[in-house]
């Protein structure tokens, strides 16, 4: 591990969330900082709803504050902070990158579906073509469902148990997407090879499946956003099928590489 | 050293001045908060004074913030954040620290004064009793006066070229501490046995000494605020008459052990 300092001359980047205590990024980005000889640091800002646009606007406004990340529940208040909006961003309108640009003005840009996709890149995995089920089309689902269209899978079903948030989610993005089949479904469609958990099932003991998912093909990609020290039930769903899967931890790995690239670091 | 670390736990401390990349408050205390077994650092702040009032409003509401340092040039405006003023802040309306209480309250307090004042105490010197010119009326004379009353010097001399800056600060002390005696002068009197430079005579090469100073008896004791690698002319004068002396970095030492105690970690 590389030594982290501090000092006067140290460039601040904040990750700004409620709660806060739970997130990995002022240690993993403090670390990747140092490891690229920056003087930089990523500090974790507890910042309460009421308070959201006052914090936002003073961390903005001091001078040493170089990016900001928006985690829970804030991806998509952030999007009013940014003077430009990247890509993904600009699709979903939610973010969790603001970077500070030279001439002062921030761009802010979404890489919670970047993350996904770089990590099954990784391990040497092809999503173009793929027939996707998606579970869940809120931040994270809908950040997942823009990256794997942009990289050109066949069909994206979304479910979501709130269906108008998965309708929503499938229009906004066939707009974008015409080349891609994007609907919103009640159950698993049959013909998929590829599924995506985006939801918050499995971060309880006891939680069960996403859905009613039936036995895999062993060439299925499984993919899972809940960041658990053990397999999640979908991913052990995977594992009995011997299906290729990455988990939420990868995931995060994978966003590392992204943002860093991002605040022009990588 | 100690390792700094920094998680989604890490409680902030921060050092908020205008420039700010001088500082060394990050590194000393990052580093003696990871020694007393604290997860917390603290970060440097440069904030503008056209951002000052909404960026301290908001570091205040930022929920793990537990404490804030002002340096130059916001020690006094930073007064106005405290609910509650220590004995020093509130005699000279300036403060370099606020705390965050229990009941989510803020406490300032000047600690500028007491660092000097333990630093001389750390080398076994007595300060009841003396009689002391001081050179500069500014936030650090007025801290360093205010303390020197507080522990019983006898009298206490006040020079700075401006006479009403002196003055005002003369007739401050004396209301609080009428057993000493305290005037506003031109030059250092007859009788002193001690000597304190808190203005910022001896920063800048070619810097000769404060005032018209003849020699010393080797009892005279000397200080100086100045932060330098070498003896500031003040010091070089104090060694050549074997005079013992506190310079700006112990001067550091002494107050960095106060805000400890103060931020309750002492």
């Amino acid at each position: 591990m590389t030594a982290i300092r501090v000092d006067g001359a140290t460039r601040l980047y904040a990750i700004v969330g409620d709660p806060i205590v739970q997130v990995k990024s002022p240690e993993v980005f403090s670390e990747l900082f140092a490891r690229a000889g920056m003087n930089a640091v990523m500090i974790p800002m507890h910042v309460l709803p009421e308070r959201f646009e006052e914090s936002m606007r003073a961390l903005m406004g001091i001078a040493n504050v170089d990016g900001l990340v928006a985690t829970v529940p804030y991806k998509a208040q952030a999007v009013q902070f940014a003077d430009r909006l990247g890509p993904t961003a600009s699709r979903i309108r939610a973010l969790n990158a603001l970077r500070r640009e030279p001439d002062g003005t921030w761009t802010g840009d979404m890489f919670d579906g970047l993350g996904f996709v770089r990590a099954f890149e990784r391990k040497g995995e092809v999503l173009r073509g793929r027939r996707v089920a998606l579970f869940g089309a809120g931040g994270a689902g809908s950040a997942i469902g823009c990256e794997l269209a942009a990289v050109g899978v066949e069909s994206l079903s979304i479910i979501d148990p709130r269906r108008e948030r998965a309708a929503a989610l499938a229009k906004t993005l066939s707009g974008t997407f015409p080349a891609c089949r994007i609907d919103a479904v009640e159950a698993v469609p049959s013909g998929v090879d590829m599924i995506v958990n985006a939801s918050t099932i499995g971060m309880r003991d006891g939680d069960g499946l996403p859905g009613d998912i039936g036995p895999l093909a062993a060439d299925t990609l499984v993919g899972d956003v809940v960041v658990s020290k053990e397999a999640t039930p979908l991913l052990r769903h995977a594992i009995r099928y011997g299906c290729h899967y990455v988990n939420g931890g990868e995931m995060m790995g994978g966003q590392s590489d992204a943002l860093m690239s991002f605040f022009g670091r990588g």
